[in-house]
């Protein structure tokens, strides 16, 4: 970390410091230039708070040499992240991993063919939301516990571990049986949700914020973690830019970015990232080319019952037609499907 | 709304279109064009869900006319909107407010000793965080409720209400003499949080979120006011843009643009929008002079103590000597000040 | 295109609006609402100015259904375009292109090395700067009309065409043997170049500015083709966002978006977007998996001569690499490369 | 400037460093961490080109602690900027100026009109576009050298000096009696026409690009005054933001920010930052409270003659009780207006 001082820092400040830093246990480095006085500070600064610092009035800025989180960052675990499942199946390291359903979860019959269907095109998790973060109040805000109920049926009936949103620590009961519990965008920075996730023992799926960076959306996984659960999966699910042809705009940078910043699964939401269906196929190519760990994808069962079609969903055939691509590229990166 | 449908639209989807338009209680009329047939939906729009109507293959996009948002719009509402304290102080209409006080809320008497300061300034509200979103777990997460307990001392000492942040529904309990609650930036679109506010005795103080539109923050105020509770002030504490000198920018515009849209008190807190101290008085008095109806403002104790003053607090001299400026801006807008 | 009235429209007004609409040689379908009148404009209104419409103060707000580009639509222009260079090199339609080379040229040497190293590798247009747009006037600004002859020399040596960039119409003439002439990102709403450029008989390779969308992109290639010049390719280079680990944000949605939108050829910038050599494969592999039809990458010689060493360039050797996975991925997308 | 090293790099590469450092007439002093080693430059860095050390391969990241910018830079000129148009109005300083006009010259009755109206309302400068950057090729192109003359003839009837935009070099000459020269947002990275007028004896309006942060704003103004003419007068205009009630965002920080970074004039676009006539008072109030040397606002003349009616100007009227607003703040700023 990195202090520069005010001109108008005076001595006795500047031992203050130093002295300060030492009792964190760092050591500070003092360079007088013609400029500014620069302090550096060497040692574990990971933890450190900063703000505490740039508060002091004879401190011009302080910069972050280390990055500001330890449980995620790969410079201190090496190896990938491989998670594994109570069906056994593994998410990280070399294993690609496919979720696919419904935007919402909306009756047993919709729910369990899309599973039936998802699962023969080689999907390996079920994805289905029972609450649905929704703009506006007079929006469909999801099924709730029920959805969460219909979903342990298509569970049941194709043997698919399932992935579902939580909003609120409140109905963390409901989510028992389920598999992965995904945090929405929108909760990317709810912290009170983020540090009761780290005392339970499921896997965390944590989508990116709309407008956050990799830097926060690695501090959120380290809220996580600092609680004890290290089973965070990464999602890049689009950010919001000038663009509006697409809903949101997917950060493709993100997968080799966080591939290097941090040793956890990093997969990708092509639906939301477009918000347009025809979209899908080229940008979850685009992301399993780039080195994704794998795909949540949109899928609806039923084209004519149009009122429930988003448009952002594909059809169950035209998800098959996409999985046999991804197969085909699969070979290219260095990732294996199981199944 | 106005509805364009694609090329590929049959007559008997346009069929169905229509008679599902009037189904919701609205008209639809038809109009064709050489590239595009559009269906205008006449009535009361406010509260459908346009993306069930999105969702249509037919349909090539869907465009409002009437804003989403019902209860917060000044169209069904043109008186301002005059919440009234138990006090007996006035937030919105011809009142300008001045809330004050520290970040977080430190010490007996650190909170104290500011809630007399403020006071003396003139401000009417004190604020101060005792839950504090940070975005690395490793920083000062506030005193949490303790610190609600010394706020109700400083209450009791001076007579201010007092204003501060909500984090999540378990805690809720917690405010119960808290005057005003607040939802965070971050919060803003915590559907279950602004729901459960929707159902309390409170006003509730709503900060825009860093990357959210005006309509967005309106629909969030909408949340809470379907549930009951129509006692919402908006606060614009600036956005998150390119530049980086300042911590976010603050949207000024936003203060005479929801005074259109809305009828609800708009608030604005320099201190969060710049981050910087000494851009605090200017930013004041340029949001007066837009015609906010108050400010809320970040003020320290005791610059001495270094390591707990913000970078964008005031020290209470500071904030003496702004107060003046703003009274004396004040007889050029339309807003006066209590006492 | 869509105009919603203002309540305050009278009768007159109206009639008059329909009058003007009619004496462009559209059609004014009006539909009365309960909350809003609106006026339908039927007809091509491709090259209609709406600010004429928007500035009548009895309209409340105008909405274009059909887009506002019309040689470069391709709903106009169903082929895609194929670009044909002198040497016959095909650009579009199921053509891959790999433009490569250093991002300034610096000596002859440099660029006649440059230049053979990837040639062998398999690019096919050289890329190279002359002219270097920099934000800083302390910067080196680029060797000038001198780079232009060492890439002539380069290309003669190589038989590769060239392409470089124009920052001003007054150098026009020194692009004469220069087979592409590109308009950086900086300059793509530069419109009196753009008119330029129109009417002149070389292919423009035109970069997308770091926060204009799609629609403003096309706006500017239609700014070339309404000069008559209709032989443009269009580069996605990354965009402006939050996010500070790359240098900007490589929008991948932009290669199926605009292949939806426009007939024209669209190539991507791996090193421009990222910012980071270690970065560039995985981006060009994602480009190339999501359709994209070619790429314009960074490649210098010579390592240890350090200070020339760009971070985001890569090697020859890493190029070579970097070809033969993009030779892997060619067939599972729909493109070609040549030699 | 601070240079932090990579693990990888060795005691010889770090021999080079220094080496270089001390031939570009600067001091090195190295302070080797735990975790990274870090080479602080100590001496004028300020038009040291920092791109040169990032593409070292050993060298992690490069910190600027010294802004890239001198002439313009507050710190080396302490004193305020005054400019000095040819009939003595001042610019700068204590004072304020307001320039106002029509977006574009429409003709000789236009301009003269709107001319008399803005001086009797106070303004001290006319404004008026003679070439209009326009989105779409289609959209009127303003009216050329004829506009400028008819600004000219406006300027001779009375007397108000006259601000006028430059959209390319070749048009130079036309500008020989215009008093001040506008660069518009998106020429605010135009080099070459920066560099050109550079070498110009005239005042230079810079408008900050809809994207770029003040740093860049001031590097482009760095541009001009590199080549001699060191009187610029920055302009906010508004930002790009993810807001679409208003047109763009205006960055009112941006006035004590580029206060504080700058000694060269700040003026405030109200019209263009909002795009709607009615948001352009409190806009221009808040800018004056803000400590803005001074507004640019659109003022038409006609508002029967519908069609040229910008939503964004203020009909002459509005001017007038704006101006007679701003009279009333200005007391309270340090500012004075001439007239």
């Amino acid at each position: 970390m990195i202090v520069t001082l005010k001109k108008s820092c005076t001595e006795e400040q500047l031992k203050d410091l130093v002295h300060w830093v030492e009792s964190q246990g760092l050591e500070a480095q003092v360079t007088r230039g013609n400029f500014k006085t620069i302090v550096a500070l060497v040692g574990d600064t990971a933890s450190l708070d900063t703000t505490l610092l740039s508060r002091l009035d004879y401190i011009a800025s302080v910069t972050r040499i280390q990055e500001p989180y330890k449980k995620a960052n790969r410079k201190f675990h090496q190896e990938d992240t491989v998670i594994e499942l109570n069906n056994h199946l593994k998410i990280g390291g070399k294993n690609f991993v496919v979720m696919a359903g419904p935007c919402s979860v909306e009756s047993e019959e919709q729910i369990c063919t899309v599973a039936k269907r998802v699962k023969a095109a080689g999907a390996t998790v079920l994805r289905g939301g029972a609450f649905k973060p929704r703009t506006s109040p007079y929006a469909f805000q999801g099924m709730g516990a029920e959805g969460i109920s219909l979903l342990l049926k298509a569970k049941q009936l194709t043997g698919l571990p399932i992935v579902s949103e939580i909003m609120d620590i409140s109905k963390l009961d409901l989510f028992a049986d389920v598999d992965i519990i995904q945090v929405g965008a929108r909760n990317m920075q709810n912290f009170e949700l983020l540090k009761e996730l780290g005392h339970c023992d499921k896997p965390i799926l944590l989508k990116r914020g709309l407008s956050n960076t990799l830097q926060e959306l690695l501090m959120s996984a380290e809220y996580i973690m600092a609680g004890g659960n290290e089973r965070v999966i990464l999602c890049e699910r689009g950010i919001r830019t000038f663009e509006t042809y697409t809903r949101n705009t997917l950060d493709i940078s993100a997968i080799p970015a966080l591939k290097e910043l941090t040793h956890l699964p990093v997969i990708v939401d092509p639906s939301h990232a477009s918000g347009i269906s025809r979209l899908v196929p080229p940008l979850a190519m685009a992301a399993t080319a780039a080195g994704a760990d794998g795909l949540i994808v949109e899928v609806h069962n039923d084209p004519a019952k149009a009122l429930c079609d988003g448009p952002q969903s594909l059809t169950p055939d035209e998800f098959d037609s996409l999985m046999g691509k991804v197969r085909s590229l699969l070979p290219l990166t260095q990732k294996v499907m199981e199944g």
